[in-house]
């Protein structure tokens, strides 16, 4: 199998990684807009070789693993240069927009959405860690707008890594993950934000950071060029989980100021229910 | 070595095997409000010994780790109880209300404020986990008032612990813990809050909570009887933190209405620096 992979980073390079383990006698072929990228994705031996758009026809796989706002220019070049029975899907956090982008493409067919529920706070292809796609959840979407053949051809992989598929509509996607994701990213740059702010004497944050600090800080680490237009893109879903969250810590502020302990108490105890959720 | 731990939770065991593992010989007494409790720190093996507050002048040092509204009500009891060398100190997560709640106690010179950077967002007796002081920060507060003699044998505790001993006094360290630990705790109990109240369906949220909703939202499954006090005991310093908190939230808000990439993401980028800072 040849697999091309449009975006050398943490989720382009660690898919390399994990689809080498699947598929051994596999070649990899790699693109990215930083020269830097690719050849370290070379050293790192990531991948086999380069690519370049046109010679896409000769891959039966694309990844596009690129900032949400750079597959919305890239994603119909690429769909205009693959093959017939190539199968294209990416990894963006957001669903409807480029499944809006991409509707009425000649080439539609050959692309699957796909949202892996996969990554970590770093980036680039230093950032690559093997195992990182293995028994995730794996969002898909608008299924029956991808060929059935090319469909299965996803699946087969996905199922090689022992992906759960979940199967989604677009804007329900964009919905869940403003809340599920977006938002936690959100809360967790404005928490660093907060921080960094009120101590300027940045050894106070270091010597009184506790492991609890650090893991609800840690998303604050993430890309800016990932996480910019990821937010943009989910505008409307996210605007509205912000607001809900405001009038959430408004509501705890209250209590607070009114030395109210038994409501306090009681809403955080109803919200240790996450503990139980997120073990099912 | 004779230890006496008032409240076999979370920090109280896992001092008790911090405690057996620097000094096998010693002997670790312990009471707890609940006797289940009790009796689980018996079967887990963290106390050898039941004792009561009566009990308490047997002991060379005296662990209270109990929520921070009981310390305002037990600690006086407890100083009332121990004998002139013995050395008493807390753990708790605010430090001004306990100061100023002994300032005048007879005693208070056998007692030392300190907050040790460590935790987790698990608790009871089953939450005892060996090595949870061990490296870690440890806040130590207006150690002018405590004997020189018994901060001296905490210093001996603390050093054997391999801690980092930091002094300050309890009214910066409330200012400062009201950001680096409470907010952090704030702004994961309402995010949980957040999505528990949209995702009706929970499955909703197990499906698509990735590794980055897991970190974030991690604190939210902290003790209640814990948190609710520490919030009410720093209200005015947390008041101000979460005012701030929630001005930069509807300031990021503000700039993704408006489709601001360069500011979203120059921010984004600010806020990074809080890799830098943690990993100093």
């Amino acid at each position: 199998m040849k697999l091309g992979i449009i975006g050398l980073g943490l989720m382009g390079g660690s898919f390399a990684l994990d689809f080498k383990s699947i598929y051994p006698k596999s070649k990899i072929f790699g693109l990215d807009k930083s020269k830097k990228n690719e050849n370290r994705a070379l050293e790192l031996g990531l991948i086999d070789e380069l690519i370049t758009l046109e010679q896409l026809s000769k891959v039966d796989v694309v990844l596009v693993a690129i900032p949400v706002d750079k597959s919305l220019e890239e994603l119909p070049k690429i769909l205009n240069s693959v093959n017939k029975d190539t199968l294209v899907f990416d990894v963006g956090s957001t669903k409807l927009p480029i499944c809006e982008a991409l509707l009425n493409h000649p080439n539609r067919k050959n692309f699957l959405a796909t949202h892996p529920m996969a990554g970590t706070e770093f980036s680039g292809p230093n950032a690559a860690v093997e195992g990182l796609y293995l028994n995730k959840n794996n969002i898909v979407c608008e299924i029956e707008k991808t060929n059935p053949k090319i469909y299965k051809k996803a699946l087969r992989i996905f199922k090689m890594l022992n992906m759960n598929i979940i199967k989604m509509d677009s804007k329900s996607h964009d919905v869940h993950v403003a809340y599920v994701s977006h938002l936690s990213h959100i809360s967790s740059f404005m928490l660093g934000k907060t921080v960094i702010e009120k101590e300027k004497n940045e050894k106070n944050i270091f010597d009184l950071a506790g492991s609890g600090f650090e893991s609800t800080v840690r998303l604050a680490k993430s890309s800016p060029a990932t996480w910019t237009p990821i937010f943009l893109q989910n505008k409307n879903n996210l605007v509205l989980a912000i607001n809900e969250y405001i009038s959430n810590l408004n509501q705890i502020k209250e209590m607070i100021e009114e030395n109210n302990y038994s409501t306090l108490s009681s809403i955080l105890n109803n919200t240790n229910r996450i503990k139980q959720i997120l073990t099912k």
